[in-house]
């Protein structure tokens, strides 16, 4: 459905010039999905740089009634920069400077535009580092807007807890200033927070303030495998009992290790494995190390392997970092299907074995990752898209995994968002009051629904 | 002003028998502001003591336009719990259960009267412990609606970064469920940190799902006093910097240090103070320890001293503990004017140092302490009430605070709110697009405006 009349063109080509595009190619970029949804493309692309490109663009989207979807790096998993009803796609990666930097502070302040390695390449040179690491080197703005996390998050936190302030430009144009760049404060409704994770819906992030840290005196990163995932997941959780501030701690099973070995050319043992790094003081993090051997004992790990030199832990975490590639490797001409849930961190072995068992029940080749600290995990299943019948028990093992979380307290979403690949898990995970509230919001927000129609929410109009 | 006709009370009467009162002295005691608010009382007073007597309840106010004013504790600062238009004060102090902990998972769910060293003493059964901790006795459900933090926000975050999910009733009676009680979740707007901060203006808090922490093995608490507030400031900084995790790192400065002195009769040097916490296991705190005692001594720090036995470390505190009191019993027959603003971390000496100078200026008797890792402080000014001149001059300060903090780049309440006080500074933070964006939602959830009216907003008609 075209939506971009020769008139609505002509106005666009007008403010924005060469920075306003209907070429095919273009159009198609920026509906690229890294994943298994189908592209859709939008019927026109604006290239922004400045906030006042943004808001002139809201404002003639706005008067035309013309869908609105941003673009930053186009890493999003579940479809959310797709266009299902046309309109403009409003390209951010253009928006992509650092604002202002303060070691002092702990803060940073950047334009959405700018990718995470892009930016931890510039705060390196302060001494600090931006920890929220979603695996893609996505554009900062789109994390806050998917409220991104990945393996940092168990010392870090996600995007909730690291964007201190934003700005935004609202479905009517105006420009709304978001919180404070301050480390806490108590002054009205947190609409920074509402914005973070709202994938579009509810408005355009145009700046961002996020909390930055000190680059670690030092760090080490350890191996270790277990006979069972009952027995990885318990020696996480008595880690952290013990407050063991683990940078980072991430559980993957034996199917994902026998692809890693075989991708990478490693002989780990083919049995589920934990990976952790600590960081800091170097005796603080000798003697937190000491305690989770311990631990590891008592939970029947066995072969840990401490590494403390740059590049002997990456040769470490070889097999974690290479897993997504592993498994479109292992089983060659297949797409990936990855998905992801979330649940309360004691139920989190009980999920990831019957996820194994749907697996193996359905005869789908998929590998689990796990975020253990948090009880977020990623199945990624490697499918032939010309075999219709494994295509849909793929879909039909995402809704059961869906469930499976809702049932246990989780979530269906840890960190990759709703987009339009679970808008029919909310009401489920939700229930129809708060959907209602959300509905209501966006409603009052946006009353024309021209931000990012078909995403996130079950029933939109526009 | 009466909004209780005849008609309305009998319904209550009818609905909730003696759980419904209009004695004078009740409602006296549900509009007693712990600070220099005038008290406001309700029309009436009812104890809740089921989620079905909230929605109720809400139900009445609704269909009859009657404010409901929710009370907890009573210890906000701001004349959060006041009935400036009358209508029926909820008093969810009954609903107090704790309805699950989970050490393995690092949370637990309460009911919203709960108060927080209740919780904490059941908590310790486990092994664990809520850190937010604002000074009072307040109850979670008003801490959640106040985005409460206090001395551990440095390492734990505030009420924000430690509500994981909440249930609230909206102004329509609807039972809403924010949030799922797991670490992170990219499942749809962020209804539970909409909520949070809210001051009781958009739901009620019925239930709250929070993270715990496990208690560390080992304490040990530090006090060193400085030539000035700015080298004091900048050790904390470094400190911060050199990613030493303090539990609490609190600024006093000298004549806060001179009242606690002659309040609790200690000898400390009347100079700016350092007091500071490390927890966690034995080897690693020493090893920060060591480190922070580097850089005392490269600020010009002195006298540092570090207690490690529990009474040692409560001795060592007792001045930053007893500071409220301090400040009542040096002037007698005074009460206390109690402001908070927040800056980024690279103004708080400034801040401070200002303060000091317009105290003395105006020649107001004001101590200041600082959660200097977070750039948040406290100015407690005793003030004689029967002095017109005086009160003036103290709200005046109020003002000049709030300004100074906002061009500063940070906010006029770190962690008391806004409530009453606070409603002129609200544009001035904001800006007028924010506040509208805020107008808008609270108008959609509650149409009526029977939620806490005359609280936090500029413009609120009812």
């Amino acid at each position: 459905m075209n939506r971009l009349d020769d008139a609505i063109a002509e106005q666009l080509r007008q403010r924005f010039g060469s920075d306003f595009s209907t070429s095919a190619a273009l159009r198609e970029q920026h509906a690229h999905n890294t994943t298994w949804h189908e592209n859709q493309p939008p019927d026109g692309v604006v290239a922004a740089k400045t906030v006042q490109d943004v808001c002139d663009l809201v404002r003639i989207c706005h008067d035309n009634d013309l869908p609105l979807i941003c673009f930053g790096a186009g890493s999003s998993v579940e479809g959310q920069i797709n266009a299902p009803f046309g309109g403009v796609s409003l390209d951010l990666s253009g928006m992509d400077q650092i604002l202002a930097v303060s070691a002092e502070n702990g803060t940073c302040t950047v334009e959405p535009g700018i990718t995470r390695l892009r930016l931890n390449e510039e705060l390196r040179r302060h001494g600090m580092f931006f920890p929220v690491d979603p695996g893609a080197d996505a554009s900062i703005g789109g994390m806050a807007a998917t409220r991104a996390s990945g393996t940092n998050a168990v010392r870090y936190g996600t995007m909730r807890d690291n964007v201190l302030a934003l700005k935004a430009v609202m479905a009517d144009g105006a420009l709304v200033n978001a919180g404070r760049g301050v480390r806490k404060s108590a002054t009205g409704f947190d609409l920074a927070h509402l914005l973070v994770g709202s994938e579009g819906l509810l408005g355009i992030i145009t700046e961002v303030t996020l909390r930055i840290y000190p680059l670690p005196e030092a760090m080490i990163a350890g191996r270790v495998d277990f006979p069972d995932v009952a027995s990885a997941c318990t020696a996480a959780i008595q880690g952290l009992q013990y407050g063991l501030p683990f940078a980072r701690i991430e559980l993957m099973d034996k199917v994902q290790i026998r692809a890693s070995n075989s991708y990478s050319g490693m002989n780990l043992p083919e049995r589920p494995h934990l990976f952790v790094e600590l960081a800091g003081d170097p005796d603080a993090i000798a003697a937190q190390a000491e305690v989770f051997a311990a631990v590891v004992d008592e939970c029947g790990g066995e072969n840990l392997d401490w590494e403390s030199r740059a590049e002997a832990r990456n040769e470490l975490w070889k097999a974690r970092h290479n897993s997504y590639w592993a498994g479109t490797a292992v089983r060659p001409g297949t797409r990936a299907i990855t998905t992801d849930v979330c649940v309360p961190l004691d139920k989190l072995a009980t999920i990831v074995d019957r996820s194994r068992k749907e697996l193996d029940h359905r005869n789908i080749f998929g590998m689990i990752v796990g975020h253990v600290g948090d009880g977020n995990f990623h199945v990624q299943m490697m499918v032939d898209f010309e075999n219709a019948a494994e295509v849909e028990s793929a879909f039909s093992f995402v809704e059961w995994l869906a469930d499976a979380a809702i049932s246990l307290g989780g979530t269906v979403s840890g960190e990759h968002g709703i987009g339009q690949g679970k808008i029919k898990f909310m009401e489920r995970e939700h229930g129809l009051a708060a959907i209602e509230v959300m509905a209501a919001i966006k409603k009052v927000l946006d009353p024309k629904g021209i931000l990012n129609p078909g995403k996130l929410l079950p029933v939109q109009s526009l």
